[in-house]
Formats: structure tokens, C-alpha cells, sequence
């Protein structure tokens, strides 16, 4: 836990320099658009401890795996998101002295903002470089919403004492590495860079090694009077200009960002200049405005409002402003990372997260497409997943979709994960069945998801077998969403979302074109129907495995504090014997599934699970607030809230130095949403069961549904549902029907 | 499987130079002396694929631990073992021209011998240097198994067609790496070197990093009528003589290898020296003529004879001859490592190999202290193991034994292994039985021994716990021998065991001087009684662990050939949730205590395992060759006996490149001793079941047994056990006794 923000509605502001708070600031303060972003790295350099972090989406370096005991099975690499070119630099000396905070006599009045409702990033202060030297320092920096492939910061540096003269060289730096790399790799090739002193423009191309993506960066300077003379480094590109210091003087950094994604290789030099120089051209104002307009557009449909609480409030809208740096929804070869653009570590551009706990953010504050993207991404890589499951035995088309992956390739590199934390498959048909429930359209269904569907259930249906002695068909050697036992047999989530799928695959295939005969689809249904589903005898408690009783069975709030977190304290055989449980696993199951289990089954089994969670994952939390929201157990939900609500920006786990939870904040959403708010759809209606926590006076949220927009309002005086956009719908609030 | 030697009774012959053996007749043909030892690398050097291998026993490095992803509780470092000065090395050149059996025209009547009984390795060929220049090479060496410092070589060069000029360079080469290294540190700091042209003598000292062993190494050269010129490099020394090529050369080098486990460090170089100078003095027939007697005497107790069958002859001293190399049972800082001085593979010096499978053989084949070596070698360490639970959260002086160790600190990092695979400890206490059984002297188990099994029952005693739901005591998360399985829930023979290890230290610790309470042992006693031991309803098939009826149970015969060996085919999750089996696990209980379990029990058990047995490790197949032949299964334990005695002879697994399978050696003994002559010891009282393989005529071994030494000889006209040495005794042959 480390709270040294102060929490207001709209913004994020950090008060005071603290280098100590510097890596975890530069995660917080992170911007991006979806196409690319980075850390809240100074712009002018900084020599203390800290960690450079630019990123652009789907660039990635396929990292020679590292291992102790190779498995047959693994992987060769892992996909590293990869630290790009660092275009934010604008290096300052005043009086020839650097501008640097690590070495300044005092860094004073500083103020960092992120402005969540425009998308905009800002730093004030005011530094004494050397003795008696000081100089006000302002900046403003955004990655352009609007216009994808630009971005643009202003600084502002004002003379305040003893000031004679002031020296700006704004770079693009491609000399940079990453901090998460396992054999020193280089990860770039340096192609080229050059810089025009007369157009005061500069460009540098770079490629990674070994996938070979091509990166240019261009930038466009605006410094009223300067005269720029060109430098350059073996990596790096830049212009200098020295200007008497009888001013404050601003600097504008148009810049442009372009890989080749979306440009041939060797255009991306020249496109990136040119955005740059459009940006120039069109003026700050201009882009800010373009930029600030599309913010306004996102926050129409996306915000939600919560009154009576600042830091509830804050919170969600630092959730859903992340989401949409991380995710546009106009590339199906990008995903959602789970540190967006905001740091390196786990690599990697999609887990089951995104299928699991960000596609409802999405269909429901996006247009129908926004979502359907993250489908299409899944659809793309069906090859690779159908590669990945013939590596480990499988055949006639059955599909594994990998744990870890840019590309489709599986990444991940432990056995107990890699090969057993299958339940990741079921995910990706639960997005289908989410995806065409919540838009009412079954089109993508019918020809590309039922694809899918199909190859996951062959996978299922060949990874069960028929057990004489148990008279079922059981699944042994798994991991279930619970990472805190390995190699289970029979955990019953991945069962019941199995057994799910063999049936919904058999469904899909009988209503749309698909190779799969009647007698496959037949004896899907047998292996549903035949599925062991362990149940404490007596109980309505679903076991999270074959044995879960044989366990010392105690709750979490019996151990020390000492030995909490348990996976930083503990032996990993220690943690796996123990009943701790790591994140929602039978309970992740009551979550998919709401309507299959009575209020009564759920509160058994949360009363039996929830005790014994030790949710060190920041997953979890979201989950138990949501079924704590159903089961009115407003304490539990509120506390499980505000857990996954602030996590980043409390630091509760001391990790947001490596980057931002991001797949968790779409949890965040869904606790509001999906929790207080109630929200499920049945049978194509939509549900709300409120709950209003004591803390907060209102909340009200928007949600896209069936082409229509629907706004919800909940206060003491009651719920409001009104529709802002569509056609006339039915409700059901808290039970009762009504025509919206 | 590679058969290219050729079987004789007392000699290992390698035919024709093949450079495609060039690695595994490096390991097969591999010499030591249990201080030190080495591959059989050409002396005059070998341009082509090759592995340089020369080990110093108990010289390690501290490899730092190379993990994907670290769990808590992984150890820091891997300790390997050490490819050492290459002190073999005699440069030849021939006309100008190195004499290199890769670059020459031909290699031409190539023979290679291993002299097992005199511990010789001889090689004799001709060879076309370039085109019409032919010499004839003879080389012998040794290493000397009466003097532990010393060793020699002799090499004899006949000019045969074209020789005009000879040179010899007898080298020291420090310049030696790892190909076994997990971050290519180095792993030796160069000392010094320096070589005397006129006393015709060299030396080089080296010291591991971290570790810091300094290692000696000196050479006494004798070549008559040559003059020295002395020779160096930067990390070797030497001497190099030119002569005419008018007649046979003979060039004796005598070699001293010295550490400072048994000197101090700076005088390492000198007393090496020193070793070396005084082989010459003696002179290299009486230093040979003194190794040869020691061998003698090894035979004379250690050999067995087979008639009518060569290749079991040849296999089964192959196997006692390795043995003796690895291990002389002076030093308890020393043990039987998996590849003793053969190669470099797997590090450490011990794994639980030693105590279940090694230390029958050198109580049986060896004076009581040799034995009592590798006991102590455990209770050296025991303060190490007590802090290597306590790394795993156990406390109060419960230890926990390394999985592979070199000082008792634990050097595994695979979790389902290194915290799991816990049955290492019981065998610990196992060991203690055995030895004060065998000798019947408790002098050592009243000493060391119960504070070794009253640590390892602290151990058992946090590790298990009780289960309300089963009503028993349960121990969940480990990993049998059967390491296919890991993280399995009570895995009956690691259950067994612990019980019968907390039983059996309640009972020393009751009868010897302990600081365990009588309610702590009462406790231990409770805990035996109401241990959970799975086993199949309504049969006497004990199981392997919970749940091992659900798996697809199918027999090993029924997967294609091409699938085999499954650890290279298969992924491992696969393999783990399969029925199959690497080696003995409830078998290896049944192994261990015979006397618990009728024959119907064990043919039960036997019947049900074995058919799903893969025997993938090679500590497998002796262990089902003694049981068959306790069952009177003929052909399966001479199925058995056969993979397990010419495993590396005959490279079952195409691994003999890495090094030979030392510690498995020994189960090849105990197949024949504990197999086919059912040696047990019951009460005291040898006994004797005996089975003759209908492919030999007859069969004998000695045993020493409680200060006495009996002679087996198996033949069809009957059983003859004769007593050779102290007093009188009883003994039960086929169940009949006898006084000897």
C-alpha cells in the first residue's frame, strides 16, 4: 500500500517529487491510444532510478525462452512487449547545466496530473538547477485519440533567477533496451536516422530482430526564434537551439508514430515525418482539441458516476480510462496486454483475461465492432491454436488456445500452466456465447464462432476420458483458474465450463455450417451429460478437485500477517497443499453461470470458498464483489470493490512500478456494473438487481445494448433506467419488469 | 541401443575408430580411482566432436540457479560438477604434422581395451599422419587406485613409413571449460603454472570462483635421450622434445592431481609435483605393478562370476569396476554422483541413488568403513538439511535431505522435485537400518544415526496432517519415485515409508541418547498407526495414490514403438496424466521391505505395475529384476537383469555420450546378489533364494557380512555357500538352513 496521490473526480495528482515514488508514478501516469503509448517518462531526462517505456501495439521480440528443466512441449519463446523508441525527449540546459531532476538543487511546487476527462498529461514545477539558478518548468504531453498514429507535447520553460541561457534538444532516441529480457538479446536493428535543421524535423527507422517490425518515429518542432542545428548520436537524432533566457520559452514536439502494422517497412520513416509535420501544420490547439473531442466522445458512453465518494469515483475512471488507452477496437491483431502500454513485465499480448473479464467492458461502452475485433483476434489464431494442441497430442483439428501469445504461438513456459491451465479454452467460447447474447446478433456466430467452438470442443472431447471405477468422464492433470494448486484432477470449474462448451459447440453446429457429424456432436453431448462434477455429499458445496476435503481446512484471516502475501512468504509446495486459494476457481464457475445455481448454492460455496481466499490475484477481488453484491453482502462488497477498484493507484500489492493491472480494471467495471449494479442478461432481456452501497449517495451508469443506449441511475429515492438511444425495450429492475 | 564393443569376460574392446562413438566410448571407457578420474580423452588431443572431461572428486562450482520463473524456495545456486585440468595431454607431431585422428589419412587396426581387471586403458593403432607418413601409437594409462594422487601414461610411437621427425609436447591445460554451465561463467581463476626443461617436470595450479578449491596438477616426464625445452601458454604449460625418427619412442608421463580438500592450498602445486616425481623415481612398472595388485584386491572380494554367458560376464564387472572408480570410501565429503567421473550431467555428488541403491554394494564388497563413509557423508551434513526445511516453513530440527547436493545445501529447482519429491528423506533412515543390520555393530546408529532418523521423523511428523474427512493422516503435494506423477496426494510408498520412519526413530530414540520426549515419540507412533496407505477395495493392489484408479489404465505394450522412450515424445502433461510409470514406486516398498508383504501381495501388486511400468529411468529395471525373481518370473527378470547390466554398454538410451550410469551400476549388482541369489538378511541371518538362469551354467559372489566373508556359487547341482573368513554362522538357503 502506498497512497501518496490525491484523489479527485477527474484527475490524478501527485503533489511533491519523490524519487521513490517515480517508477510507480511513471506506470499511473501512463498515456496511451490504443495504437501506441508509454510511460510517464520526464521528458527531459532523468538520471535517477527509473524505467524508459515506450510501446507500440503488436511490436513484439520473440525472446529465446529460458528455463531450468526443459519440458517436452515448450515453447521456444516468449513474445516480450518491447520498449520502442523513445520520442518523448526534449533534453533542457539552463546555463549549460542539464535540466535533470536527479541532480537539480530542488524540485519545487511539482504537480503531476493525469487529466482523465481529456486525456492529458502535465507536469508543473519549479527547479533550482544549480545554486541560484531556477527555473519554472511546465509540460503537457498526449498520445492523440483522434488521430492515431501522432502524438504531441508542449513544454513551457520559464527563467525565474539567474538564468543567462537556455538550450533545448528535443531527440528521438532508439538506443534503448528492455528491462524484462532473458538472454541480453538486442532487440532492434538501427536502420536510420536523420535530422533536417531547417525544417527543424527529424526521423528514425528502427526494425526488431528476428520478427522484423519496422518502427519509424518522426518529430516536427515549433520554437518561435530558435535556429536548430542537427545532432546525432549512433542510435539516436535530435536538434539543438540556444536562445537567450529574457523569456519563458515554448517548445512544441509534434510527433509522428508508424510501424509496419500498418505501413510497408520502408514507408514508415517518411508516414511517421509526415504525421509529425500534419500535427506541426494543424497546430497544438488544434490536436488537442481533436484529441480532448474523441475523450469526450469515449466518456459519453463510458463514464460512470459515482457520488458521495471521490476515491470511488476516481477510481473507476482511472479503470476505464486505461481500458481505453489500452484498446480501440480497430485492429483484430491487437488485444489487451495485461500491462497495456504502461510496462514489460509478462509479455505477451492476450491471456484469457481479455475473454474472461474485458469483453463486457467493451460490448457494453463500445460499438458493436470494438468488441467483435477481440473475437476476431481469437478466430485469426485458430491455426496456431490447433498447432499448439497437435504439439501436445491432440489431433483432427482439436484446439488449445495458448495461455500467453502475440501471434496464436503459445508463450508460457511451466508445465503446471502452460500445458494444464486449460480452462482458458472454455473462455473463448464464452465469448462467443456473451458476445451474440449481449448484441442479439449471430452473425459473427454462425460463421466464424462456430469454428471456434467446434475445435474446443474437440479438444475437450479427446482431453476427458471415460473412468470405468468413477462412471464419469473426468479430466486429470489440471490447473484451474486457482494457480495455487497444480496439476489437479477433476477441478470442477474447468469440468463445468467444458461440459459447457461440448454442449454449446453441439448446439452451434446443428444450427450453422460446420463438419461436425451428427454422432460427434451426439457423443459431445454424452461426455456433457456423463461429466464428473465433484460435490461434497450432503452439501450443495461444488469441490474445487477430487480430495479438496482431505485439505486443513481454515480460513485466510488465520495466518499471520507475516505470512501474507502468502506466495512471497511460503514454498510453493507449502502454498500448494495448504486450502489457500489464490483467486475465484468454483466460484469463477457460479460467476459464468449465474442462472444455473440457486442464491442458495451460491451462498454455500462463497461461504465455503470465499474464507480461504487469499486473492493474490488481481482478479479476484472483482469476481467476490460482484457474488457478494447478488447475495447482499454489502460489507464484503464493498471492501472486494475497492480492492480491485484501487489497486494501481493505492499500490496495494507494492508492484505498480512493473505497470498497471489493466485486464483487472475491466473487473473494476464489471463490479460496478455487473455487481452493485446488478446487470445480467437473460433470454436477451436485461436485468439490474441494485445494490447502493451506505458510502455512496448515487451512481449511474451507461451500457450499449442491442443497438440501443441504456443509462441507469441508482440513488435511495430509486432506480432509473432510461433509454437514450434505440428502440423501446423491456427491463427487469430488481425483479420487476418495465418498458424502457 | 548401439552395439559396437566387443564381449569378453574381463575386457571392453572398441574396434575400428568410429568418430560417431567418439563420445560415449569416452564415457565407457572413462578411469578413476575415487579421487579422481576422467573421460577417455586421446591423449595427443582430438580436433573432432569430443567432451573433454576430467573431475576432481568434491571440486564443484556453484553454478547460479537458471529458472522461466522462480518460485519461493528455490535454491540460489546449482552446484556442478567440474571438467578440471586436462593432465593427459601429450601433443605428438609427426614430420611437422599434429597427430590428430580427425585430421589423418587413416586410422588403421584401431583397438581400445579396458583392462577392468587391472584398471588399464590401452589403445593401439596406426595411423597415416599425411599421405605416406605412418606411425604405429601405443598408449596405457592409469589411474592409480593404490596411490589416490597419482597417475600415469605411457606412450610408445614406432615410426612405420615416411617419419623423418617426431615431437613430443606433454602438457597441463588449464584451459578448460564446461559444456554444463547455465551462464558461461567462468569457473576457474588460473593460479600459476611453470615447467623446468631440466628436471623435465611441470605444474599448474587453478582455483574454482566462489568456491575456491585449488586444484594441483604436476607432470614427471621420461623420455630417454630427449632435451626439454619448456613450453606455455596462457592458461597451460608443457615441454616439448624433437627426435629423430630412427626407432620406437617411449614416453612415460607420471602425473600428480591434488586438491585442497586434502592439502593446504598453496601447497597443492608443489605436493602434486611431488606425486609426480615420485612415480618416477618408483618408475612406471612398479607403479603400475602396485595398481594392479590393489584392483587384485578389489576383485577378490568385489568380482562376480557368470558362466555360459559373456555379455552378462563382461556387463555385470563393467558395472563393479565403474563402482570401485567412483567411489573408495576414504572421505566423507565425498559420494557416488549419478556420473561419477564420466561426465558432467545432472551436478551434485548425491541423490537418494546412494542411499537405496548404492550402499548394499559397498557394505557387501567392502571393509564396514567404506560403507560408514556414505553414512556420515549424510550426517555431515545434517545441520544443512535442517535449514533446508526451514527454508520450507518446518522448524524444531525437522530436516529434510537435498534431492542433489554436493554440501548438503540443496541444488534442485524443479518445484514437483526439489520440495516435493520428499521419499529421499526416508531412505536416509532406510540406509541406518541397513548398515546396522548388514553389520550388525550399532555403534553408529546410537551415535549419529538417531539424530539423523529422529531429524528426518520431525520432518514426516510436520509434513502429514489429519484429515477429519478421511480420518487419517494424510500427506498431499509430493512426487513419488514415479516421477510421471508430481504433486500427487498420498502416494503410498512415500506414506509407507514415513511411517515405518517414524516408527523406527521412536524406537532408536527410546533406546539411544535423544532429546525426543517420550510424548513426541508417542506422537510419531500415533501418526504411523493412523497413516492413510491407499489401497484398491476388495484387492491387495496398494495404490499409488489417490485418484490412480481414474486414469486410463492400459499396459505399456499398447503404445507405438514410436512413441517410446514417452519423456521424448510426449508432452509432459500428457505423460503425468497417463497411467504410465517410470520406475519402481509402490514396487520400490515392496522392494524395501520384503518381509512385510507376502508373495501373493507382491504378485498382486507386481502383475498390476509392472505391465504400465516404462522403466524410463535407469533405476527401474533392477529393482522389478529382484522382484521377478523373487516371484520366480524367470524371463522378466533376465529381461530386466539385461537392460539394467548393459545399459551403457550396449547404450540402451542413446545417452552413454553423457556418462554412465553410476549409481544404477549398482542395482545391476543387487539384480544379481538380491535377484537371482534372493540374498535378504531377516533377523540377522542371511538368507539365500536362488534362481539360475537357464542361459547361465553357473554363477558366484562374495559377500562380507558381519566380519565374515561368504562365497555364493549357484549352479544346477546346487546351492554351495562356503564360509572364507571369521567365524561360523547360519545362513538359510532355499529355505533350508545351514551352519557355514
Amino acid at each position: 500500500m502506498n497512497r501518496y496521490l490525491t484523489s479527485e473526480a477527474w484527475r490524478v495528482v501527485e503533489k511533491g517529487f519523490d524519487p521513490a515514488n517515480m517508477r510507480s508514478s511513471e506506470s499511473i501516469f501512463s498515456i496511451g491510444n490504443g495504437r501506441f503509448g508509454q510511460r510517464a517518462n520526464h521528458e527531459e531526462g532523468y538520471s535517477g532510478d527509473h524505467m524508459l517505456g515506450s510501446y507500440v501495439g503488436g511490436v513484439y521480440y520473440p525472446d529465446r525462452t529460458k528455463v531450468g528443466w526443459w519440458k517436452n512441449g515448450y515453447p521456444e519463446y516468449f513474445a516480450k512487449v518491447l520498449n520502442a523508441t523513445n520520442w518523448t525527449h526534449i533534453g533542457v540546459e539552463v546555463n549549460g547545466v542539464a535540466l535533470d531532476f536527479a541532480t537539480a538543487v530542488e524540485v519545487a511546487k511539482f504537480e503531476r496530473v493525469l487529466d482523465m476527462r481529456q486525456g492529458l498529461l502535465q507536469r508543473t514545477c519549479e527547479v533550482e538547477v544549480v545554486p541560484g539558478v531556477r527555473v519554472k518548468l511546465e509540460t503537457e504531453r498526449f498520445i492523440n485519440m483522434a488521430s492515431p498514429n501522432r502524438a504531441a507535447v508542449r513544454m513551457v520553460v520559464t527563467p525565474l533567477e539567474g538564468v543567462t541561457s537556455l538550450a533545448f534538444e528535443p531527440r528521438l532516441d532508439g538506443g534503448i533496451t528492455n528491462e524484462d529480457t532473458n538472454w541480453d538479446d538486442a532487440f532492434w536493428r538501427h536502420d536510420n536516422h536523420e535530422s533536417d535543421a531547417a525544417a527543424a524535423t527529424s526521423v528514425l527507422v528502427n526494425t526488431t530482430e528476428k520478427t522484423a517490425f519496422t518502427v519509424g518515429v518522426g518529430q516536427a518542432l515549433d520554437l518561435e526564434g530558435a535556429t536548430w542545428e542537427a545532432q546525432e548520436g549512433e542510435k539516436w537524432t535530435g536538434l539543438r537551439a540556444t536562445l537567450d533566457a529574457s523569456r519563458a520559452v515554448t517548445l512544441t514536439k509534434f510527433v509522428g508514430v508508424v510501424s509496419s502494422l500498418h505501413e510497408k517497412p520502408e514507408a514508415c520513416g517518411d508516414v511517421a515525418l509526415g504525421e509529425a509535420e500534419a500535427g506541426r501544420t494543424a497546430g497544438y490547439e488544434a490536436e488537442r482539441a481533436m484529441h480532448v473531442k474523441t475523450w469526450e466522445d469515449i466518456w459519453a458512453l463510458g463514464d460512470i458516476q459515482i457520488e458521495g465518494d471521490v476515491e470511488a469515483q476516481q477510481a473507476i475512471r482511472f479503470n476505464i480510462f486505461h481500458l481505453n488507452q489500452t484498446y480501440r477496437g480497430d485492429d483484430a491483431r491487437l488485444n489487451v496486454g495485461p500491462k497495456g502500454f504502461t510496462g514489460e513485465k509478462y509479455g505477451g499480448a492476450s491471456y484469457w483475461d481479455t475473454e474472461a473479464y474485458c469483453l463486457p467492458f467493451f460490448l457494453a461502452t463500445h460499438p458493436p465492432h470494438v468488441a467483435e475485433q477481440l473475437l476476431r483476434y481469437r478466430h485469426n489464431q485458430l491455426g496456431k491454436a490447433i498447432e499448439n494442441a497437435e504439439k501436445l497430442g491432440f489431433r483432427d483439428g482439436a484446439a488449445l488456445y495458448p495461455m500467453v501469445t502475440m501471434n496464436g504461438e503459445e508463450c508460457h513456459n511451466e508445465w503446471e500452466i502452460t500445458f494444464e491451465e486449460i480452462h482458458r479454452n472454455g473462455a473463448m467460447v464464452l465469448a462467443l456465447r456473451n458476445h451474440a447474447e449481449y448484441t442479439g446478433d449471430d452473425t459473427y456466430l454462425s460463421r466464424e464462432g462456430v469454428e471456434v467452438a467446434v475445435a474446443v470442443a474437440r479438444f475437450w472431447a479427446q482431453r476427458v476420458h471415460w473412468s470405468e471405477y468413477r462412471r464419469a468422464f473426468v479430466m486429470l492433470g489440471v490447473t484451474g483458474p486457482n494457480e495455487y494448486e497444480n496439476n489437479v484432477n477433476n477441478n470442477w470449474y474447468t469440468n463445468y465450463l467444458a461440459a459447457w462448451c461440448l454442449r454449446y459447440a453441439s448446439d452451434l453446429a446443428s444450427r450453422f455450417d460446420s463438419d461436425a457429424a451428427p454422432d460427434e456432436r451426439a457423443s459431445w453431448v454424452d461426455m456433457a451429460n456423463g461429466m464428473c462434477l465433484p460435490q461434497q455429499e450432503g452439501t450443495d458445496i461444488r469441490l474445487q478437485q477430487d480430495g479438496f476435503l482431505d485439505k486443513d481446512l481454515r480460513p485466510a484471516d488465520s495466518l499471520d500477517a507475516a505470512e501474507r502475501p502468502i506466495n512471497q512468504v511460503w514454498s510453493w509446495d507449502r502454498i500448494l497443499r495448504s486450502c489457500f486459494i489464490k483467486q475465484a476457481d468454483v466460484l469463477q464457475g457460479f460467476y459464468f453461470f449465474p442462472d444455473d445455481f440457486s442464491d442458495d448454492e451460491l451462498r454455500s460455496n462463497f461461504d465455503f470458498y470465499e474464507p480461504m481466499t487469499v486473492h493474490e490475484s488481481s482478479l479476484s477481488p472483482c469476481v467476490h464483489a460482484i457474488l457478494a453484491a447478488r447475495l447482499g453482502m454489502e460489507d464484503k462488497a464493498v471492501e472486494m470493490y475497492l480492492r480491485t477498484a484501487r489497486l494501481d493507484l493505492d499500490d496495494y500489492n507494492a508492484e505498480a512500478y512493473q505497470g498497471l493491472h489493466i485486464t483487472s480494471m475491466a473487473g473494476t467495471w464489471m463490479s460496478v456494473v455487473e455487481g452493485f449494479g446488478g446487470f445480467r442478461v437473460r433470454d436477451g432481456v436485461p436485468h439490474f438487481n441494485t445494490m447502493l452501497p451506505s458510502s455512496w449517495k448515487s451512481y449511474a451508469f451507461k451500457l450499449r445494448f442491442r443497438d440501443r443506449t441504456l443509462e441507469v441511475h441508482v440513488a435511495p429515492e430509486g432506480v432509473a433506467v432510461t433509454r437514450l438511444e434505440g428502440e423501446a425495450l423491456s427491463v427487469v429492475v430488481n425483479g420487476e419488469s418495465r418498458e424502457v
